[in-house]
């Protein structure tokens, strides 16, 4: 058994409905990865005999969180971690010349090898952010998952695929899902794995509902859950509804893909007449949010947060990938859909501080398949935990820690974190990986990603 | 004749017009606080005979910048620095609560001593990110005098009036700007001051046109710039023609404010109609904007800046008040002009890196009335100058320094700042304040502002 206790640090306490709050002066009881207790510092924590308190020195390691604030750690709850190779190679474009000018072209020439050098360096930029989980969207996923168990971090992986990769593409997705469904279980020690898979078609613009309907039932039979972007924008719902007659939404629900349980990336689109239709499977959908990516690309709206948790429909926020969004860094993410949604709904009192926190913590770990496993600083959640230092003068003084967190905070405010009880940072510093050696390859290889030479693409978009 | 040589570092160029640009491996050459030439690393300045290279080590300063990029120090456009004291204390509430239910019966607290330290500590707070300029409105303005000039910031500060409080409080409020003028020349040394001071009546709606006529007769009379508060938003516009029968343009085209030369906040509710009134003032005028304000609040509109930008009107980049925006780090609020700008005009391409630079940087010398002295690395122009460093994850690999810039980078990527030639942060440390003492008296006090037992308020919202 290892055990591990935070001492003397406040806890962001978010509860499921309502404010959230601050505890000071805590200790995070830790074993196995798992938090045991949260008691008051230097008490007992009540009936654990066997506490970390108890034992000796020897048999417990004290991470001292004097003055720091233990905040649920962040999931990123859409993103292609490997796009961090393209970061800052395709800005001011529409989005229809970002994918056929820019992002498509260049990913012809994405390989194993190089995709593993921009998760490797995609879950450096994460962990040190505090973002302890990632949801992920995005092909050669088993590079994606060494990245993330090198590195410590916790992920559910989509391995995409298009139609356009025919029946073979699609099966080879659906085989690798499998892989790293496996690998992470083998690896797990008994723990529960902190590598998953999910089924990635990638839209319904880009998969026939052939594909859909198949990736649905391979989802239900297997226990798999399902990842994909849909209604990503107003556009993409009105152009489906000129071609098929149908919204998105409808797509997925004749489709069988709500009805087996699936993460929706952006949903902007989604109107109130699909309400109805998610409604039946509010208690296995989920919707990302990405509003940095809806503000760059003018995608003219956002995810209609407020009509689909009047609903029950879970919301994670997330960055998408770097080659949009710029960073992985979920504290701006948070920050943005306070702000977005308060515009949206002309509201100031909407979205409140809590809520949002709410949103990057619990709702993060529902999109990514992992109720009551994340997002949460409590016993019986793993030790998923950033600490940050809030002594800086953009947070003095102090009126109130959830503001700081959610429009003071700069993800260089983080300090330590720690994954399912492991110290992955320790004062900034990553402890699993070299992150010399990882900026030096990806800086290495970045002028491969970007070579448009092959004048090839892999799909057009035309949604 | 003080002499310093930034060596070995990249240069953000910003051109008036155009792309900017990122030329590597230059040494600033700086005289007196002045930039006398830019040299590629190691050569000599062309005909400066009596160049830093030439002369001894002794005479020079050299900071060494390798792996570091310069870019022209930001300016703060709009902003109520003292208001750092009231950070987190007035969340999630509408524009008419948060000034009538908290901020401004909050503001009843204010004493010289208080806004000092608030003062203070936003210096740091702002020169630490890499604002070397703030363009400030409040009241108790000489406190924030003697904070800027302790701690080596640039500024120049409007001390605030309403009409409420009479023509005593009006002249008063004259007579504080031309002290603080006083005191900026009186402490120059020859160099250009870097305390100025503007006339700062607060808005058309707290202020009558005699007090914007007679402000306006004395800043031509005396050679001040005004800097208040105009068509905050749509809906004070609206209000404006209701009451009025004009718009808060119109009301300070009639009382001669436009045409004695004006820094405008906000500016979200101005109207097409008002853009022939303000073209013939392009000169003289410029525009703040503050777009996480505008979010927050839910102020359901932004700064036209497509439109004002078409007659020719200078825009700068601020953060108004911490009481509302949290921070006063001018890099968030960049980035969030460029993301609010591409969706205003629902067109991803504009608002380019480029142009979003451009605004930080000369557009917000303009509008501080600095046009020519600050806002670029170019010889003739004082030395203000933020040395970042762009090597963490977050901005790796770089494929374009600017995009990286806007979109990526966060305050604590500034390592070095200097303002008017001296280094007055030095690897992430303040050079000339302690910030410890800063820092712990503003939060000794910070319960003294945010206290409503009086019952009072200085101010009343209704537009």
């Amino acid at each position: 058994m290892r055990e591990l206790v935070v001492r003397n640090c406040s806890v962001l306490v978010v509860p499921e409905v309502g404010e959230c709050r601050v505890d000071e002066a805590q200790d995070i009881h830790i074993r196995d990865g798992a938090i045991t207790a949260i008691t008051a510092t230097g008490a007992q924590p009540d009936g654990l005999l066997d506490s970390a308190d108890a034992r000796s020195a020897d048999d417990v390691e004290v991470l001292d969180a004097t003055g720091l604030l233990a905040v649920p750690g962040l999931t990123n709850s859409h993103t292609h971690s490997p796009m961090v190779m393209m970061r800052g190679a395709a800005e001011d474009m529409s989005i229809d010349d970002w994918f056929n000018r820019k992002i498509w072209p260049m990913e012809v020439n994405l390989t194993p090898e190089r995709v593993k050098v921009g998760a490797r360096l995609a879950c450096a930029e994460m962990l040190l952010a505090g973002v302890t989980t990632f949801v992920d969207h995005y092909s050669h996923a088993d590079q994606i998952a060494e990245a993330a168990l090198e590195s410590g971090i916790r992920a559910d992986l989509a391995p995409t695929f298009f139609s356009s990769t025919g029946t073979e593409g699609r099966d080879a997705a659906f085989a690798a899902a499998r892989e790293i469904r496996t690998l992470g279980l083998s690896v797990a020690n008994g723990r529960p794995p902190r590598i998953t898979a999910s089924l990635g078609p990638h839209a319904p613009y880009t998969v026939t509902d052939e594909d859909l309907r198949r990736t649905a039932e391979v989802a239900r039979a297997e226990g798999f859950r399902m990842h994909l972007h849909a209604a990503e924008t107003e556009d993409q719902t009105q152009s489906s509804i000129d071609r098929l007659g149908v919204t998105p939404i409808e797509v997925l629900a004749r489709t069988g893909v709500l009805g087996a349980g699936t993460l929706i990336a952006h949903g902007c689109g989604i109107r109130d007449s699909d309400l109805p239709l998610m409604e039946p499977f509010a208690d296995r959908t989920a919707i990302a949010c990405c509003p940095k990516v809806y503000l760059k690309l003018a995608m003219g709206s956002t995810t209609p947060i407020k009509s689909l948790q009047s609903i029950g429909i879970p919301i994670g926020i997330g960055t998408d990938g770097a080659a949009v969004h710029n960073t992985l860094d979920v504290w701006e993410s948070l920050r943005l859909v306070a702000l977005t949604q308060k515009q949206r709904e002309q509201e100031a009192e909407w979205m409140t501080v809590s809520d949002t926190l709410r949103l990057a913590t619990r709702g993060g770990a529902t999109a990514a398949g992992l109720t009551h496993l994340t997002g949460a600083i409590e016993p019986g959640r793993r030790a998923d935990i950033a600490l940050l230092d809030l002594a800086a003068p953009h947070h003095q003084p102090i009126h109130d820690p959830r503001a700081s967190l959610v429009y003071s905070t700069r993800a260089s405010d983080v300090v330590h974190v720690l994954v399912d009880g492991d110290v992955v940072v320790r004062n900034r510093t990553l402890t699993t990986v070299n992150l010399p050696d990882i900026i030096e390859d990806a800086r290495s290889l970045a002028h491969t990603l970007v070579d448009l030479s092959a004048n090839s693409t892999i799909q057009t978009y035309a949604p």
